[in-house]
């Protein structure tokens, strides 16, 4: 088995699915847990100065989705062709484009303009993505695409609780059901549960 | 041969890469670019409410960089083996990276904070992550990645001038000569030269 390590920051969100996956692969890692003050020291070893970043047997990948797909078609979570590929890859980048949409909010510094994309994307742009995405994770049978469990829900149920921390949405779960039923679904699975139980806590 | 249209506007940008990989591709298409008026009544009927779209035969695909990859793969613009795909899907998304910089500058409404946000990505963004592009792409041969052609390189060849558009800065192509060298190496394809010596032109 190679030595494989996840170079992270203490929390789940866009590391948390390249463990998930590798758990669900029943792959040991080295689940390195950086601290925000350590990190200066370790960025100009990384591939792109960022975390997340994969290394196995002293290769390092990097890149959070590209990961995500890699270890995807590792572990056989895909597609059966590259049209079905195709459906976990569009569903993939929707999923970051509300991504990016919260994260402009999140790293705004003023104060007052926050407040005002905050408010223009819970008006206009929130309630449309997310409706769409719970539509079709529900037609997908409670799965991101094709109807069965592909790396995509591990991108989904690894960086749901970041999603929700960056959305600032109260009741999302309730909202849209479809989401937290996903996200139980993933980490219910017992390779990935096993992992949970043991892994540190930390809210998102 | 399918019926193949694609929808975007009266731009290159986002739409562009998908032209170049069809015309490279051989795949005749109807190229629909929708005036900005126009676009309220269709966007119902896109799948994200966005363009790009390709239909092929009445299907519809969305997501810029999951049509580009999917035409990547159908025609043969990919690596060996899923470790060479992840070398491709990850400079994808360190470009993605620095066009989301960007971005977030090009769409602030307040002038004031745009000038800041401008000043801090050319004072610490843009240099770092385009000297580190630059790297990559002489690295491998002029390309984005495995020193050979592949869907990556189309992208970057077709959203290269909406890039310079919306990064501001004068002098990329004189700064980091492999950028401007990779468009044209792409662009003077003798199938995709024909398809755009003959398409409507626009500036980015």
């Amino acid at each position: 088995m190679p030595t494989v390590k996840v170079y992270y920051f203490q929390v789940k969100a866009a590391g948390e699915s390249i463990r998930l996956l590798l758990a669900y692969g029943g792959q040991e890692f080295e689940d390195i847990r950086v601290a925000r003050e350590d990190w200066p020291e370790l960025k100009p070893s990384m591939p792109f100065g960022q975390m997340p970043v994969l290394e196995i047997d002293g290769k390092k990948y990097a890149q959070t989705i590209a990961i995500a797909r890699y270890l995807g078609r590792k572990y056989g979570l895909v597609g059966k062709d590259i049209e079905e590929d195709f459906q976990i890859d569009q569903i993939i980048e929707f999923f970051n484009d509300i991504r990016i949409k919260a994260a402009s909010v999140f790293y705004e510094t003023d104060e007052n303009m926050k407040a005002k994309k905050q408010e223009e994307n819970e008006k206009n742009h929130y309630p449309v993505m997310l409706k769409k995405l719970d539509e079709i994770i529900t037609k997908n049978k409670g799965h991101m695409a094709l109807g069965k469990l592909t790396w995509a829900d591990f991108v989904f149920a690894g960086m749901y609780d970041a999603f929700k921390f960056l959305l600032k949405i109260s009741d999302l779960d309730e909202k849209y059901p479809s989401f937290k039923k996903l996200q139980e679904k993933v980490l219910s699975i017992p390779k990935v549960k096993a992992y949970c139980d043991e892994a540190p806590k930390s809210d998102f």
